[in-house]
């Protein structure tokens, strides 16, 4: 077991966002949850305001062609950025639509992301910060993903790798772990194996394959066993600088 | 592609409902409505009432020991069992630790999904009826699956399986379909594949497939196809009459 246990985790919500990236990684926890004591994880629900009730895509804000299936979804967040914890460990960030807004759309977002990682606005630097699927065009947004390794969902590919031009992006992989606390995970269901891995390094292999056989998971236990970058025709993408 | 489409798509929700049970099959139709014109799906989330936020498990209501961690993930029903719409077309039911409450707690859930699938109470009689994980619970304990075959989490094998003493419980099973109606998921991550399945089945193997890829889901497309049954020594319960 890791000898640094992360306690408080953040789940980053916003209009647009995919359900089950979401989902995923938080039933791993959930059920991680079950074999540690009450007291070892908390977790907060994070949006720009607690106002407003948060709609997943996988429609854009504002898609008022396609919303009559998905717009009935309704996700209450317990902190906005001003009230979320300053100290958390992790921060879970899902991809999805809401991702392709503006800079400007954005900004309070990234901003926030920014702070949580670098540990400033006096806030605790994050212990790990987790994306799934597109969720990591936010985080090649922020710059953050700078100088480090990450991946995406392969039929993002081409729209999110040139957002993170002094990244190495890695097409063959479920998941890339990189610096110790980056770590981005594939499409969607990806987030189930990349948060496993997570699960496993941090409380040990033996605790992650308990979770993964709990939720009948056939988990994927290798970094790169993915096989949605050739059927996609996706090649890894290198730092232009 | 099936002759009778459905329209009306409901998601049952209930204090200790497990997160991934719900978000796996609701997140292959979000991406399967992205290839329908917008007036095809509707999704009603359906709650005893919309009063009161939902919170999902893995921890039963009233499980003060264990709260930290998951109650402060909240869902905001859109309809409650009075409001729900009479022409319901398939309703989703997960699992979870809330199945384990009384048949008086439970009185109005139960009641309300005979009422679904027989068309009673002024109802259309719904087209499919969808559990995933313990979710099967709670259809056995309504008597719908008198007669009919159906599976379960085989952690649960041995605490779901006698509440339905008159169905045919089939342990290597990632799902099963019964009398064209009944379909039931085993354990959480079985509900994607098992949706996938129906999905397959009402609008073409090649959507079902365009939407795992999607979701880059390394799809399990055999119902048999279950490793869980025998990692938990699980056999077929047959009815006892």
């Amino acid at each position: 077991m890791a000898s640094n246990i992360p306690h408080s985790y953040g789940l980053l919500l916003f209009p647009g966002f995919e359900v089950l990236d979401a989902a995923g990684p938080i039933e791993v926890l959930n059920i991680l949850s079950k074999y540690l004591s009450h007291s070892e994880m908390n977790l907060s629900v994070i949006a720009e305001t607690v106002d407003d009730l948060v709609t997943p895509g996988p429609f854009a804000p504002g898609d008022e062609n396609s919303k009559q299936f998905t717009g009935q979804q309704l996700y209450q967040p317990t902190h906005s950025f001003a009230t979320a914890p300053k100290d958390l460990d992790v921060l879970i960030i899902p991809g999805g639509r809401g991702v392709n807004r503006t800079d400007e759309e954005l900004k309070p977002l990234l901003s926030f992301l920014r702070h949580c990682y670098h540990g400033t606005d006096g806030r605790k630097p994050l212990q790990y910060i987790f994306s799934i699927c597109t969720g990591s065009a936010l985080l090649a947004r922020t710059g953050i993903l700078d100088g480090q390794t990450a991946t995406t969902n392969k039929k993002a590919w081409d729209r999110v790798t040139p957002l993170g031009p002094k990244t190495h992006w890695v097409a063959k992989a479920r998941w890339v772990e990189s610096n110790g606390r980056v770590w981005t995970a594939s499409g969607v269901t990806a987030g189930i194996d990349g948060m496993a891995a997570l699960v496993g390094s941090v409380y040990g292999e033996e605790t992650a394959e308990r979770v993964c056989e709990f939720i009948e998971h056939v988990r994927v236990k290798e970094a790169g066993d993915d096989p949605f970058a050739e059927v996609n025709g996706c090649r890894d993408v290198l730092p232009v600088e």
